[in-house]
């Protein structure tokens, strides 16, 4: 945090007075048109930027995965006003910013140590498909706004579909189909705009009050988000509890009661959101039963496989899907685990013309295709919250077609044999107990509170300060927690993809290490 | 289109059946995740993709705009399965695929001669912040989840608002504040669901089909598809219509007489969206007295400035938002004319409490920052639909920093230069007239019928065959058409970032060359 405060060359002056400054002061002229896109300068810099970007995967372990800072440390570094005109090397000086005031104000995501959140995984084809993505830097809205787009699109969500043996009916090659999108609060709310449309149009559409949505106390907060955003009543969605003896998944009879209590009142069930792999502690709903129970009240299913999904690459995964084929829509984040880097998130849908009667759009200065006329070309503004949109097929096409289907069954495998490493350390240690049965990448524990003091309350407390110190070590491991069925725990989840069993056995030292020292206190206070 | 179709190494074969190949097929083994992030891979693969893009610019102006394909042309060349395991160099081979196969079918959004849509410019430093974004790939969800991300954002919407000098009441420093997102779509969404949410508090949460939101006939879609996302009723959707002499704006006594009417009727009026440089003709509906209007029926004010958002950096377009210190939210990309590359679109709002309280999210799981507490940090998933987000702050601050405010100005200017000429040429030629005012870098025109063929059903199809034959020409400009107060027009919309002046007299020449001719086959049919 040693750089002065910029200045730039307007010393904050403001843009409506344009001052001409010579340029022995360093500054240069404004750009011409020429020079915005000079492939020449492009490869210079483009160097620039990608030599930076391997040395910070280079130092990347070096890092402390959170910052030390406080809030508004970052504002006092830069100037109130953008500067009027740039000043000599602005490129080569705002890398070295980034450098010296960005990085070390950012929790880093890719760092080995970084066992907090589901991982946003990044990997070399996953950072170049983006870097590629920005250079051809197309707008896929429609089939005639970039064919080669949409059409990459919609052969990529069949791979990607294939490849998590997911039911044909979700496929393009099996009548339904897919997308790419930023995430899955966005997938959700497609799914559900079309769900509340289809089933207004039986009912009546002043009756959208009546329209009630499911889901666990474990589901995402997303959920809620895009029923809130949809326009269903708060009052209309149903949390239903789950419980540590049913592994926090939730429960069918449950599902049935309370859609047939709302249907007895004169409601009206609308939509399922089961999770596959909660963020929590990984909970998988089970579908099939759950399917059954819906389709018995004309409701939608929708699965959030958001972390889990790409778990569904290696065949042992499989049977946490089961009975998908009765499912309407399914989502997953190929940018949580899947390398496929921030944003991809795939939707399919069972019925893509479900989608398009809620969210499509016709407007005269949308450019047709004389090609596309009377073909059933798919046009993607039609599937989705955005007109905009970015060409993600490009850069998860890369990443299957470079590190392939194998390939990243392999990754998927490291980390799950990892998280059972860690798994097996914590159950080996008679202090520590698990919270949750592992079923995926992320371990969840929490230290036994000593038995002379009893009571969840003491636990919960313990295990915050654990946290708080296993998080504090700076170069060490960064975990986060949940608390489930009033159960304060710690979250380790593996999925950095520099994660190594090293950093795991490290990050399980200090967690012991810290839980020593703390019941020592304990021992000693009391 | 030369390339067979591809075949990989599993030919199609299920992904269940885990084939193990010989190396000497041509295939390698599945990665370990060291080689996921290999500094010296990504620095070899990396300068490959940055040669790849420097090459792409410097070939640009080489490409038809739009290409000659038909509907499934890209499946036939795709294997219908990802594969198995990646080839030999697959990253060489999926670039060269990139080269062969998918730039021959996109739409280029990026060449010179692309009039059709409002541009999606690109910049070197655009690019590259998409780069470094993809690289650093963190997820500022939350102040804690990347501190320097989130302040950086906060930072460069302040920038941005002042840049185009936005009223303070927008700003962080003046009580307001921004964020940024993908599309103009998400942001009109984010105000309505605070504005709804605000009003519903009022009248009652059940009254969600007495809301009643307002635009004019020239309104993007991407209002209506927010509106009824939201679940305002699609009969509870005002479009008033606007006419020619009026330069297709929003009248604010018809703003008025359609509120009234509604309050008349036991409705609620909700929200209105004002556009500033609407996408058929640019045209500016007037800020300040629909301000006025909307706020004697305490309805929300949203101004959509997507496109002409990025010409308020030049003073000398203050005046077209005169009056929007009144407004609610405001909203712009900074991807379609700003050189900050798709997507980045910038969001303000008077009260950034209102969008708390619609799309705030508190769960257990996310990670509170020691250092944050007792202070005001923003948490940006509370600001969007989506939770997971890119840190695009980092891309605009760089292209703001990196050509300053004086560089975009000089951007800007040279494309309404350019179209002011093409506007000159269209004056100086009789066959030929404006259908609309200029007021950015936007031409609407069309070839008069000759008088002997009066009407304009014939005039519609004349111009929509001229449309047709300058976008035949395939190394020539790309158009696209309005259709307005029954008037069908050509747009050229001057935005590439690599558009020269030649670009632009060569695109006339080429409007008035198919004209004469389709004019003597007139004549000659008559």
């Amino acid at each position: 945090m040693a750089p002065p405060s910029h200045s730039y060359t307007n010393n904050g002056a403001s843009q409506n007075s344009v001052v001409v400054l010579p340029v022995q002061t360093g500054t240069v002229s404004p750009l011409d048109s020429h020079q915005l896109l000079d492939p020449e300068e492009l490869r210079r810099q483009g160097y620039q930027v990608i030599d930076f970007i391997a040395d910070y995967y280079g130092r990347m372990g070096d890092y402390p995965v959170h910052p030390s800072v406080n809030p508004g440390f970052l504002r006092g570094h830069l100037p109130a006003d953008a500067p009027s005109r740039p000043e000599h090397d602005a490129f080569g000086a705002a890398l070295q910013d980034v450098r010296d005031l960005i990085l070390p104000g950012l929790t880093h995501w890719q760092s080995p140590h970084h066992f907090a959140h589901f991982p946003a995984s990044s990997s070399t084809v996953g950072v170049l498909g983006e870097a590629l993505t920005a250079g051809i830097n197309v707008v896929p809205f429609t089939w005639a706004a970039s064919p080669a787009a949409t059409e990459l699109e919609m052969v990529v969500v069949d791979w990607l579909a294939k490849a998590l043996h997911l039911p044909d009916s979700l496929m393009f090659c099996g009548g339904g189909g897919g997308t790419l999108l930023g995430t899955t609060c966005e997938a959700i709310l497609c799914a559900l705009v079309a769900a509340r449309d289809r089933k207004l149009a039986d009912i009546g559409s002043r009756r959208i009050g009546d329209l009630v949505v499911y889901c666990s106390d474990q589901t995402h907060f997303a959920f809620r988000k895009a029923a809130h955003i949809a326009g269903i009543h708060r009052d209309n969605c149903r949390e239903i509890p789950t419980c540590r003896d049913d592994m926090f998944a939730l429960s069918p009879a449950e599902l049935h009661a309370a859609m047939q209590a709302d249907v007895d009142t004169g409601l009206v069930p609308l939509f399922l959101c089961a999770t596959v792999g909660t963020t929590q502690t990984t909970a998988v709903d089970p579908i099939r039963e759950l399917c059954t129970v819906a389709a018995a009240h004309g409701a939608w299913v929708h699965v959030d496989a958001a972390y889990a999904g790409s778990a569904l690459v290696c065949p042992e995964f499989r049977h946490v899907i089961d009975g998908a084929e009765a499912v309407d829509s399914f989502s997953m984040n190929a940018h949580k685990w899947l390398l496929a880097n921030n944003d991809c998130c795939a939707l399919w849908v069972k019925k893509p013309s479900l989608l398009v009667a809620a969210l499509g759009t016709e407007q005269e200065y949308i450019l047709k295709d004389v090609a596309a006329e009377g073909h059933d070309v798919v046009d993607y503004k039609d599937w989705s919250v955005t007109l905009t949109r970015r060409f993600r097929a490009l850069k998860l096409w890369l990443v299957l077609r470079c590190y392939g289907v194998e390939g990243l069954r392999t990754h998927i495998r490291a980390h799950v044999r990892m998280a059972a490493l860690f798994e097996s350390m914590v159950k080996d240690d008679v202090r520590f107990e698990l919270t949750a049965t592992r079923q995926f990448a992320l371990v969840c524990f929490r230290l036994r509170s000593p038995q002379k003091l009893g009571g969840e309350k003491v636990a919960n407390e313990l295990n915050r300060r654990l946290l708080e110190e296993v998080n504090a070590t700076g170069s060490g491991p960064y975990m986060s927690s949940a608390k489930v069925g009033g159960i304060y725990m710690l979250r380790c989840a593996v999925g950095s993809t520099l994660t190594e069993e090293r950093h795991v056995r490290e990050a399980w030292k200090v967690a012991q290490d810290r839980a020593a020292s703390l019941l020592r206190e304990m021992e000693s206070t009391y």
